[in-house]
């Protein structure tokens, strides 16, 4: 099964809403309240839930709400949250070091790397900063798989390049620049250039 | 013209790429280069760059550097930056305000609020706090069109539904939650949980 980039982007949305209507006291959701609701085609929402759930529509009813969270939660990895790493403990580094959804991601930051004395040595968002020098000493001992890349642009392609021959398998790349990688390792790069070039356009568009 | 959300996402990508060419020397730039190096389809970049941009590649040699980067600043707004405030100065808010790149991404951030007696009156990134409720006084003189939200996920909608009351056009959301808006108004919604879906999902599949 092959999923694309915008369907894979859709799945947390799909999780969130299910919550919500949990929240709410709904046991079941049927394909075209969740298509009018977020915004997609119905044929698109079937097809998104089929791909990673067993759960089919009941005519009248819906879909079992807490079978599809716990399928998506499932698929996600939410389950089993993925441990990483973040590099670059600056303004951006702190936020992300103190940003509590990522316990509810999937994702768990041990430690965190920097090359600035005043920050080595201390704890922000209750994870040690270490000197990026002892990233190959420290970096076997936690066991994780991802690195948050928040340096700047500059040092951003150095870095992970360093985090991919320490044993990392996938960067999450915070740096407004697009890093490659070599076949094998995962990137997902968050540019926030590219989300504001959407916005200036439906702006200047004037629409949603 | 209709542009498609992952189209417009790839501009900024080309911009910092034609940049970084022409601090390497380069006076021109070919299709098929460009798509060898960004990972896009030779037919993809020509469509992509014939949208916004008058040049043509001549045979043999290719784009005119300077005309694409003037081309492609002019359609992204870059050269009249949007005014924006920010909302919610925590965490993730100051990193906001501390953000040097904004500068180059067409947005021009002028001042933050928040309901946290800590913070209000204060500087951050060389941006005014104000009180939330301080909002419809303020706003009319700075002009701001853009309103960045970094609250929590529960205070979303209702800060959102207030900036529009005011006078905002146009919402760039980083509250872990998706934002309604009426029609007529722009938001688009910076989802760390999808990006962080994408990247599990290449880790799993063991490629990028």
């Amino acid at each position: 099964m092959r999923f694309s980039k915008n369907q894979l982007e859709r799945y947390p949305v799909y999780l969130k809403y299910f919550k919500e209507l949990k929240e709410e006291g709904f046991s079941e959701v049927s394909s075209p309240k969740i298509a009018v609701r977020l915004g997609y085609s119905e044929e698109q929402v079937r097809k998104d839930l089929q791909a990673v759930s067993r759960v089919s529509g009941k005519p009248k009813r819906g879909r079992d709400l807490d079978q599809l969270i716990e399928d998506l939660e499932e698929f996600l990895g939410y389950r089993a949250p993925k441990a990483a790493i973040l590099i670059g403990a600056g303004h951006l580094g702190a936020a992300l070091l103190n940003y509590p959804p990522f316990e509810e991601m999937g994702i768990r930051i041990l430690a965190a790397f920097d090359i600035d004395e005043e920050v080595i040595g201390k704890s922000i968002g209750g994870k040690t900063v270490y000197h990026l020098n002892e990233l190959p000493n420290v970096l076997p001992s936690l066991g994780a798989s991802i690195a948050i890349i928040a340096v700047p642009a500059s040092a951003a392609q150095e870095v992970a390049d360093l985090s991919l021959s320490c044993g990392i398998a996938g960067i999450w790349n915070f740096a407004p620049t697009s890093l490659s990688v070599p076949d094998g390792a995962a990137i997902v790069n968050v540019n926030l250039a590219s989300s504001l070039a959407v916005l200036s356009h439906r702006l200047s568009r004037g629409s949603n």
